[in-house]
């Protein structure tokens, strides 16, 4: 790692941050137009974080160094920790009060999509505090999609790149070709979201909430303008099957959404992380839809609304709640551990392991049995009609050994700081896995993370930082080899 | 799959069970001489069992057929699976009045060496049965050391083979060079069960107490005559260590052991997963001790006897208890959860992970994040000075990722069960393991696996089995090709 090369990632990451600072105007402008004190603190966030990001920016102008792996990994994690920082700005001066611990916590939940929160009192708060989270959300969902898309699958990291498959010289000039790519994601991404908002507005939501939602809708984040999250709309069936559409929407590759809008590629659904993400959706959707059914003597039609959002919600990593659905008995509850670690697919705004990296893994499983029978045969490891090379075959499973390794050590750490058993190991995993809810009475579903000690609530930071950035990007950071020149 | 194989292994299963039969006439005679009225169940179920295994035996005479993998996997999973059925057999019309569920249940945790149990009022028991379980949990640490030292590194299944390494003509004619290791083995198994005894009697325990705890440390199997398990010695300071200590050997690889034992080869105690497991071990003791120094305000002197004693146990997966340690509060709740995943040596008696895995996983890991960094550069994955072969690699990895997913859909079928989340998820993670007792108020160091229903102990002997046979040593039964011609 030369320095050529720190100085240009921070000259990087300082561009972001002038533009966190113009999109902080918009929640300043609404407080103003509301007549909201909120405002200055917008305004004077925005104008400080301005004049650092330019100060910072002319300190590292640079003749570019030529583009290296490494200084991929590092500017990932610097975007992602830098851009937490300055969304945190203005939550720390607003009339929300927050400690440092809190607001670094709440804008590392929001620009990961995590959506886990420790503000309460939501229906009470200025819009432009609520805008803000929102947006930061929606910024989060844009930035993750470009990363799997653009970055990760060139850093040899996780990802199924579509691109990659479609244009086989790209992998020699990666950054001129994605300009075009990155218009349209940005377009597709907005004309969802607003899709989204139209349709929550249609079905009943009034507008700055249906604006709100549609953001942490489409970035699957979570975050919510209500304390009871969607349990607000508990009784609108319509708003409740319009999120789990989008939810769901959101959790598809964007590679092929794309592909979908500008060339009309139906046959791209039936892209295998798509078969696998749906299966495994409506499997756990039918199975808590009988058992409510059955045990609470619910009308099965209530039963599988409620239990499409909340399902849909967590398996998309999005982290809404209609209802507490930990006292729904104890197979949903496990269902809901269980749910936690899937995920949609790769190149959408969805975290955890998601679809691809299970369809691989029981591949392997599968021809690693046969070998077990037949220790001469060759089996080929296939991802649809595609072969999956050695290569992406060991990222996966090494993903899988280091998702689970940290997510113990992290679940000891926070059982440390006094949380019990299944507040940590479902804190850990929600983190680790961008989902959000964790289980039991502190930050279950009708729960909140401001009860937990700040020490806990950076682990639990750290914690959705790794997971947002597949772990092994960040992990990298921590190899001796990657600082040697 | 030939009817000539699957005879021949029903064969076999037919000799154990006659080595079964015969083995039940010590607990019989011990209830005769003792005047109890066991003694006839055991006489009984002796004669049933050996006229059963008599008659199966002459019914499958065969001309052997050629020694194949798939006979092999069938072979061990049938020898487990039959052994503990024939096992069960005077549980189910003992004094004790076991159900076939409870019968099975305890008899499945005894070969695996497991260690949960659904007895209570053991103190009251007669002797003979609770000889029977020691012995059960005796035989079954025999026989998977042997498996993992004869068996599974020919079917290419886990384990770190020391024997082939030292003979590489091992491979060819595998079984008639096993003879001597064999009673090499029983030999040492033996000595060090004797020696145990005597130690326990000598720190002051009862004769028969200190022979069948002996039998289960050995075995890392955890059976106990008192329901207090350990806690019935909580104040003796020498029965603890002596129980630590013999538990901590009973976790080393036995072939070290042996090469230690006829060869004076000293050196081979430097093997690098027992420095591992050392580490780990000494890492988790520590910590707890200092915890409980701490917040309880113990003397360090006590903390630390009992933390050793406790979670030696756990990790080597004994799961005998010398106190609640659940009540220690919420961080010693976390590294137990934690420290059931982790296992002794291979080639041992304990089960889950293994020191061996993690060292393979984090060497991967190391490597595959120094590969992120220079993608063209060539690393060897070592164990020791030794290369660890990409086929070992793959079994390690798949092994890792088929743990948790068996581990996942275990938790959501118990909680289907009606069981709370931490019982399920620690009891289908302790079954798997082969470690003994989980979290919570049920299952916990406590408590005992009686109140959970049939259908909950039919998933957990099950799990234990899958456990114990390495899981892809049973899962393999299921690949349709296994059973083809």
């Amino acid at each position: 790692m030369s320095t050529q090369h720190i100085r240009a990632a921070i000259h990087i990451a300082a561009l972001l941050w002038a533009y966190l600072a113009i999109a902080m105007l918009i929640p300043a402008a609404v407080d103003m137009v509301l007549d909201n004190a909120d405002w200055l603190v917008f305004a004077r966030s925005s104008l400080f974080l301005g004049g650092l990001a330019t100060a910072v920016a002319i300190a590292t102008r640079f003749p570019a160094p030529p583009v290296t792996s490494r200084f991929g990994f590092l500017l990932v994690t610097l975007l992602w920790t830098s851009a937490a920082l300055a969304g945190s700005l203005p939550l720390l001066s607003s009339s929300a009060g927050l400690s440092v611990a809190d607001a670094v916590f709440e804008s590392v939940s929001a620009l990961t999509t995590t959506g886990s929160t420790v503000m309460s009192g939501l229906d009470e708060l200025p819009p432009g505090i609520l805008l803000w989270r929102s947006m930061l959300q929606w910024i989060g969902g844009l930035g993750v999609i470009a990363l799997t898309l653009f970055v990760l699958p060139f850093l040899r990291v996780g990802g199924v790149s579509y691109l990659k498959i479609e244009s086989s010289d790209i992998d020699e000039r990666p950054f001129e070709r994605f300009a075009p790519y990155t218009t349209a994601l940005t377009g597709i991404y907005g004309a969802l979201t607003l899709l989204c908002a139209i349709a929550y507005a249609a079905a009943g939501m009034p507008i700055f909430d249906a604006v709100n939602h549609a953001m942490t809708t489409l970035a699957t984040g979570g975050f919510s303008t209500h304390d009871a999250s969607f349990g607000h709309y508990a009784d609108s069936p319509a708003i409740l099957w319009t999120g789990t559409a989008f939810m769901f929407i959101g959790a598809l590759p964007f590679s092929i959404l794309m592909m979908l809008a500008l060339r009309g590629r139906y046959d791209a659904l039936g892209d295998p992380q798509i078969k696998t993400f749906t299966g495994y959706t409506i499997a756990f959707v039918v199975a808590t839809a009988i058992y409510v059914r059955v045990t609470a003597e619910v009308p099965f039609g209530e039963a599988l609304t409620h239990a499409a959002f909340n399902f849909v919600s967590i398996i998309t990593t999005t982290g809404y709640a209609s209802d507490d659905y930990s006292t729904w008995g104890p197979f949903v509850v496990g269902c809901a551990f269980v749910a936690t670690f899937l995920g949609g697919c790769s190149g959408s705004t969805s975290g955890a392991v998601k679809a691809y990296r299970f369809l691989i893994l029981f591949e392997l499983l599968a021809n690693g049995l046969r070998k077990l029978i037949y220790p001469n045969a060759v089996y080929p490891v296939r991802y649809g009609d595609r072969h999956v090379s050695p290569e992406i075959q060991r990222a996966v499973m090494l993903f899988i050994a280091a998702f689970v390794v940290i997510w113990l050590l992290a679940t000891i750490l926070l059982t440390a700081t006094g949380l019990d058993l299944v507040t940590a190991s479902t804190g850990a995993l929600t983190a680790l896995t961008n989902v959000g809810p964790g289980l039991g009475d502190i930050i279950g579903p009708a729960g909140n993370f401001a009860p937990l000690s700040d020490i806990a609530k950076w682990i639990l930071s750290l914690a959705m930082l790794l997971g947002r950035l597949e772990i092994l990007a960040v992990l990298v950071l921590l190899a001796p080899s990657f600082w040697q020149r």
